[in-house]
């Protein structure tokens, strides 16, 4: 049987998604857990390779198993087994050559940036401490100019391996609520870093080192090293995940 | 000088704000980095004994010392000092018989639930997980119940050495925003536990274990036993305290 699970993480303690030999992994561990309810090794497949410290309000993972407990339960005994920084809330059975990663749609991320001058400590972990003032206004227009499909080439690390960095960016938006601008990025894939350096970015346009005609004619550019910088990870949440019918 | 400095702290790693011997607490590190700035041992008071794991957004604590460190500057030399969960925002001279514990004239406390089958691992720190349904529109006219000014030893835990039990409640609010409830409580004092045992009564009302009838009796009762059980402490945040003019 296919399955595809919905969960959630706070990635603060996770070398991020993907299993790796230097640290621990949210994959690892789902996949210690799944080896213990199947009874044997089980791959899982993540539907974003999430950096070290990054987390996620609503993951999927897909994985293939046989067992007799009601699909429906699977989320209950899993969450058993895992720590308290990963949950599973949703199982469903799902057609054969479903893939968590490959069959996704779209996808959305939030990126908090608390804009004061003293960090909030019961925030610190969800967001990145910005204590010079950034111009709001500015930054929604230059958000405005990167919506839409792009070659987004300046916005991707160093090291990606993609063969075409174009992709569609449907929304990227910002709100601010009291201090807390919280920056929306939805699409139908992202390069590696990106929500990052379209955060690093935003908060160079705010703070005045970019202009918004900066971003546009850089984007034009494709180079990565005339943007802002990579976000800190902390701030990044994976929100929604987007599947045709499964 | 007589310092009121304010600040906030995530409470999880802490065993409360009051020094003692078995572990940790806010408190002692507060003193440990004003013995740094000062170059004395400094003794600090703190605005409420906040217990294990309780959080605050909104602290106040005063101390005495002479230093050359401009009275604004001191938030900045003590974040140098302090773990980041524990931030300094602002402090102000004061007159020698200002005392942040006796001197304040209303807190407030924000109780967070979140009621949802499954916990929300980016929020465990900061809520009461409650799994089971709740009758929110139950808990609020219980809430309205209790607001004002009454003998609240049924809302004291065991232990406690004051000499009147009654504390004028001025509100005990509830709002929901999504599958998060949060109950504010402001008072001009608080009894041991006695916001958790107010969640705790609550919760109790939203599923069914007590009527509003009951939380009424029970109140003149004076009886901590016949109410909800202790609210656990990470769902719990000192958000506001209020003093006359410094």
């Amino acid at each position: 049987m296919n399955y595809k699970l919905t969960m959630a993480y706070d990635g603060t303690e996770y070398h991020g998604w993907q299993r790796q030999k230097n640290g621990i992994t949210v994959q690892e561990v789902m996949e210690n857990a799944l080896f213990r309810m199947f009874g044997k090794q089980t791959d899982v497949t993540g539907c974003s390779r999430t950096d070290a410290g990054v987390h996620a309000k609503e993951y999927v993972c897909s994985f293939k198993g046989e067992t007799t407990i009601p699909t429906d339960k699977i989320p209950t005994v899993l969450n058993t087994l895992l720590p308290d920084d990963i949950r599973a809330y949703k199982c469903c059975e799902v057609p054969d050559d479903f893939n968590a990663r490959f069959c996704t749609l779209k996808k959305a991320y939030e990126y908090k940036i608390l804009n004061a001058p003293v960090c909030d400590p019961n925030l610190r972990r969800n967001v990145w401490h910005y204590p010079i003032k950034l111009d709001f206004e500015e930054m929604k227009k230059a958000a405005r100019i990167l919506e839409g499909k792009h070659d987004f080439a300046a916005f991707c690390a160093a090291g990606s391996m993609v063969k075409s960095t174009v992709r569609n960016l449907m929304e990227l938006s910002l709100k601010k609520e009291g201090n807390i601008i919280t920056i929306r990025a939805e699409g139908d894939g992202f390069l590696y870093n990106m929500v990052r350096i379209l955060a690093g970015t935003l908060v160079y346009v705010g703070n005045g080192k970019l202009t918004k005609e900066n971003v546009k004619e850089y984007l034009e550019k494709k180079d990565r090293r005339l943007m802002g910088i990579t976000a800190p990870p902390q701030g990044l949440m994976l929100v929604e995940v987007t599947y045709g019918k499964d």
